[in-house]
């Protein structure tokens, strides 16, 4: 399925000079999710790793939790109009007992609670599903280890520097160890695939691991973390208000805007060791009239507590 | 509605200090959209603008073409547990004679081709959807208009600076003039804000305008804008290819990395005027292996051809 980028002539311009060229694209195709025979989902997404796509996209929306829940994951008979098959159709057969879902997946989510739409029904309809909570997980990491990952991301990214036009979602270690990368068009396409990595691998619940991404951290972001047990989730950009509560509920660390040595850490704040030996804390002036916030005390080595 | 951003503590670490200090969030919550009282769709969106979000997503999606087709749009029913209004349910009532959608949108969207799933199919879908193409729009544009588009949308937006977190999309005139701008979590529900808003003002299709998105284009958005009669898409960040084959099949023009004087033009170039007065076209050493590219002949206001 080598189609992840695809070349077109491009007009570049730049200072009032124009010129044609070959231009590098992330590849975007539709793919088709059926289970046991009836389609569940249609996901635009980069192609490639599909298989993976599946498991995570079915393990993150509360179909199946270990690997043998699915007996049949393969390419079915989508072909185009000149008869070659297009790869964009997966057909999976849930194993004998596992319950296929009742309807849209989406729909199905909302409706597991009785509160109503808002931001508490859509935490709660989470922790009802979640088999893997996160919050009793041991992980420790420095603020420096978590410093090193956008770059380790970054540099395991094949498509990233050509394109410009793919998200990606990895897999680390405490120590800072890649276990996984995987890119697609779609962020959320990124880390099914990377958790359905995982869960091919039988590494979920994904204990003691970080699960790092190049743009922003939704809701829905927090929500397939905490549906593989990850405890620790890391993105580049902005998390949104529901990802913090969503974060906050789950006892999951969410880390934001991780770029050089700075970092937001928005909630579980025991889990990220700050070395403070070499730059002692300090209270720093507030520069946007917000309230003069308190240093934290921090040892070398020495969670911060909340 | 205030609720754009939402205030909450963090932990701020940098070069090995860490304080704890207020941080601005960008408000996330479900809104599930009912037409004739029934659920449609339940989009994670940030709270705002959410009439004009249901009218760009039902216009968009092929239920709606006129302002007049929504005969009533409110907030209903929708309560929290201490019986608060979420502001989370809109209740949409369609004009007599209008159809309400038969099934979920996304999957009537796929099954009105009949080659499969593949992403021809997809443009066959939204060819048999418009009601406004853009093909034979007369829209002609400088391109030091297009470069001034960026900064003048960062500038209308009121919540970037303060949290990061959100997507803008702008609908400006081909002189430069901002005609609206909306954000969101969502990049697709910023256009459709912003569509929505265009409908509402009788605006609708979008002839001699410009759609800026702060993101990348993928052909959701593309989608989006050719529903709208929107001849030119322009976006910071890289199209997919997708988007690409979309804009190109409605005759629509596609422009990437716009950042500073310099952009990428994928489709539809004829639309774009490169002033080279100033500095003539020149050849360019191609830096990446690529094949050598011959200069385009570009004279002063001359729209270049293909």
């Amino acid at each position: 399925m080598g189609r992840v980028t695809v070349r077109r002539q491009v007009l570049r311009i730049s200072g009032g000079t124009a010129r044609v060229r070959p231009d590098a694209l992330a590849a975007e195709e539709p793919l088709e999710q059926r289970v046991n025979g009836r389609a569940l989902a249609v996901t635009m997404r980069t192609p490639g790793s599909d298989v993976e796509l599946a498991h995570g996209f079915l393990l993150t929306e509360g179909v199946i939790a270990h690997r043998e829940d699915v007996a049949i994951a393969r390419y079915c008979d989508g072909v185009d109009d000149q008869g070659r098959n297009t790869y964009n159709v997966l057909d999976i057969a849930l194993a004998d007992g596992v319950a296929p879902p009742e309807t849209g997946v989406e729909r199905n989510f909302y409706t597991t609670s009785s509160c109503g739409v808002c931001g508490k029904a859509a935490l709660d309809a989470v922790r009802l599903r979640t088999r893997h909570s996160p919050a009793d997980d041991a992980l420790r990491i420095s603020a420096d280890t978590l410093s090193a990952l956008p770059p380790a991301l970054r540099a395991a990214q094949r498509v990233f520097d050509s394109t410009g036009g793919l998200h990606a979602a990895g897999l680390f270690t405490a120590d800072g160890t890649l276990l996984a990368v995987r890119e697609d068009v779609g962020r959320h396409n990124a880390v099914d695939k990377v958790i359905g990595w995982a869960l091919l691998a039988d590494r979920v619940p994904l204990s003691g691991c970080v699960l790092m991404v190049s743009g922003r951290a939704s809701f829905e972001l927090v929500q397939k973390a905490a549906m593989a047990g990850i405890p620790l989730l890391a993105a580049v950009s902005a998390p949104s208000s529901l990802a913090v509560d969503l974060a906050d509920e789950q006892g999951m660390t969410l880390v934001g805007f991780l770029r050089g040595d700075s970092m937001n850490v928005y909630t579980g704040r025991e889990r990220v060791i700050v070395d403070s030996a070499e730059s002692p804390a300090q209270p720093v002036n507030a520069t946007h009239g917000t309230p003069a916030a308190a240093p934290v005390a921090l040892s070398p080595a020495t969670p911060s507590s909340r």
